[in-house]
């Protein structure tokens, strides 16, 4: 079973390397468990080897949803127009069914994040909120954390010319490769012991936040002078996680972040984007929000500022946030210089808010919690969850306690 | 759009028509109408050409289900025994409600035939058990032909291999995709035109048919001694043929065939395979059954005995006909002289029966007939429906009436 050509750029041995750690460190798939996964059809060398894995690792039956973007792009350029405001509900429902019956997830990224880029924005966005709505049944059982899941990221050949656009595709793929490798730790000796001790890091700065309780963080820097409050009884969590199912898995690989879960109502100030974020096939760039009473008031972006309208128009909750994430400036990935224009690894080299749905996990006791008391909580509810990156070297961060006192926690893009 | 590289072996312009026709004569796609679409991976440059012709007719949304056989066979190798009793049931159900939304299904064949031939058949029957049960909900809507739908074939390259052993693989690829266009007729001026005449030939065949209501057919010929009692209020089909979404279609491409419900429980005598039987993955030769008050009572093959087993235990319905269907062995695609190994085309090249489910449409006013009045009515019910080969240039075939009179249908494997 031959799964790369002799000539790929792609090292055989280190994908393989990648596939086994999203089936044992990613998911840690139990035996008898299926397995859902969705990936760019191009992804096929990963995904087979991912497929390997978790039969090895006894799998009920691992059932692939491959997406091509040559197909994506024959509706933009053909479709009538109703057609974008359509999406496959039939899938996304069946989707959630099978995290009921326990079906863990997995998601391949590596689709060209700027595919859409040429594309009609209000056709893009429609689409995206389409979809976005459909996929609600998926979505929900994600973001309730029902059961284990796990991203990881194979070098797709056009987001590949996309962070190296000065080089021929091959040497392209070969580099993003490298990347992910390296972020995903692969490329070290025993992978599974690297995640340990990462994720070991990662629980000691979640300790600590949880230990100080913050009511809210300040954060401050160029074009942002922002206050998140924190949700009540939000809990820190960053890298390994357990799942509803009882199964503890690393929902992303790679991961760098710990992150919670902010009120939705205690969001004041204005904050400015510090990288540019690719959604749903669009660039979005230069983004600056206000924030009243936890809503956003005044949007505007420099490039991409109608999809990011639309965005926000996708529901009452798009327009509050439902995550915020610390990140240090010196993360490897944040030091590897790239800009890779795909949410995995560029929010991972930043601190971050996500607009949209918030992770119930992210609560004490969370596990046990009903949307109604996620939501009395201070909880956001949305048909999206998009994260976007606010961090760098020039950021401070305080945490404020119920009463105004201050804690440094970030200066300069760092652990205080 | 680049759908195929400059080299490959296959004619993208007949490709393009083969996915237009699709389109147009297989399903007549409907503006607004949604397709759900099974293909395998490799089919990619005749998917993305469809889903160009698809949303050219005003397609909602396209949603490709792509398959991929190192997937599959990853199983076989890597999974624990309970993995071959498991099916992704909630993707059926979804297809099922896809259809009960108007959705048209498009299935592209083109798999090996023989992908599965060196794996453990206790394990292949099993899987292929647990598939056609889980596959429930999409079966019914298309035997029931609630939507349109339609099947086209894809030159696979190990399907290419099985067919030509003795051609290099491009070589052989050349000439599968030379042989589909012939069949499918793309390889005529006005394909569309082509279609409309052979059409207007098959409905011929079947009003002659209809015109003398036979009580049952009588088949003759080495090996085979079989009478096929025909349902009540039988009515045979060939065709384009409306659905019950009022959308009349071609859901074979090719298509070669005349046929109708048997009565489930009026089939008698012996009856000898004439072509293997590429069945999920395997392959069945020299099948001889004995059925008695329709039920198959003896049953043995020279080649895969053990998945022909598993596969009339299926259900009770397995072991009873739910179609019989009438091609002269001077059809284009028996006068190709090519064995197939794929049921699409050898079917098409002989007189056949199947096993299992029979098609509701065909009964005078099956569009109005539930289930309970389907089965009254002597069609069958099961979670399979399988098609094998017993017609050939020595077959002869009489009509008879329910006082057992004889007319000649068919004599050394001609209309007589
Ligand atoms: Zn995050
Ligand atoms: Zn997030
Ligand atoms: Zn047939
Ligand atoms: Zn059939």
């Amino acid at each position: 079973m031959t799964s790369l050509p002799n000539d790929a750029p792609i090292d055989a041995e280190k994908l393989d390397r990648l596939a086994e750690l999203a089936v044992k460190v990613g998911l840690d798939l139990q035996p008898g468990q299926d397995l859902m996964l969705t990936a760019p059809a191009e992804a096929l060398p990963l995904v087979r080897r991912i497929a390997v894995h978790a039969y090895k690792a006894g799998a009920g039956v691992v059932t692939p949803i491959l997406s091509d973007p040559e197909i994506a792009l024959a509706r933009y350029e053909n479709a009538d127009d109703a057609s974008f405001d359509r999406a496959p509900a039939w899938l996304y429902e069946g989707m959630g069914k099978a995290f009921d019956q326990n079906a863990a997830r997995l998601a391949v990224a590596g689709d060209d994040p700027l595919l859409l880029a040429g594309q009609d924005p209000d056709k893009v966005g429609r689409a995206n909120k389409a979809n976005a709505m459909a996929y609600g049944p998926a979505r929900e059982r994600i973001t309730r954390f029902d059961m284990n899941w796990n991203i990881v990221a194979w070098p797709g050949a056009a987001w590949a010319s996309r962070v190296f656009p000065d080089l021929p595709p091959e040497a392209a793929q070969r580099k993003l490769a490298d990347a992910i490798f390296a972020a995903s730790r692969v490329d070290q000796d025993d992978p599974v012991a690297a995640w340990e001790a990462h994720n070991a890091t990662l629980r000691k700065r979640s300790d600590w936040l949880n230990a100080r309780a913050f009511h809210a963080l300040h954060f401050s820097g160029p074009g942002t002078d922002l206050t998140v409050g924190l949700a009540d009884g939000h809990e820190w969590m960053g890298g390994a996680s357990t799942a509803r199912n009882g199964i503890t898995c690393n929902p992303n690989i790679p991961t760098e972040e710990v992150f919670t879960t902010p009120h939705a109502h205690r969001v004041e100030g204005v904050v400015r984007s510090t990288k540019p974020l690719s959604h749903g096939g669009s660039l979005i760039d230069g983004i600056e929000v206000r924030f009243e009473a936890g809503r956003i008031v005044e949007a505007k972006a420099a490039a991409g500022e109608e999809v990011l309208l639309e965005l926000i128009d996708t529901d009452e909750g798009a327009r509050r946030l439902g995550e915020v994430a610390l990140v240090p400036h010196s993360s490897p990935i944040s030091q590897s210089g790239l800009l890779f224009f795909n949410t995995l690894f560029d929010e991972n080299a930043a601190c971050h808010i996500a607009l949209g749905q918030c992770y119930s996990k992210c609560f004490r006791g969370g596990e046990g919690l009903d949307a109604d008391r996620v939501a009395a909580q201070g909880g956001n509810a949305s048909a999206i969850h998009v994260d976007w990156m606010i961090g760098s070297g020039e950021i401070d961060i305080d945490g404020l306690d119920a009463d105004g006192n201050r804690t440094p926690v970030f200066r300069k893009g760092e652990w205080a």
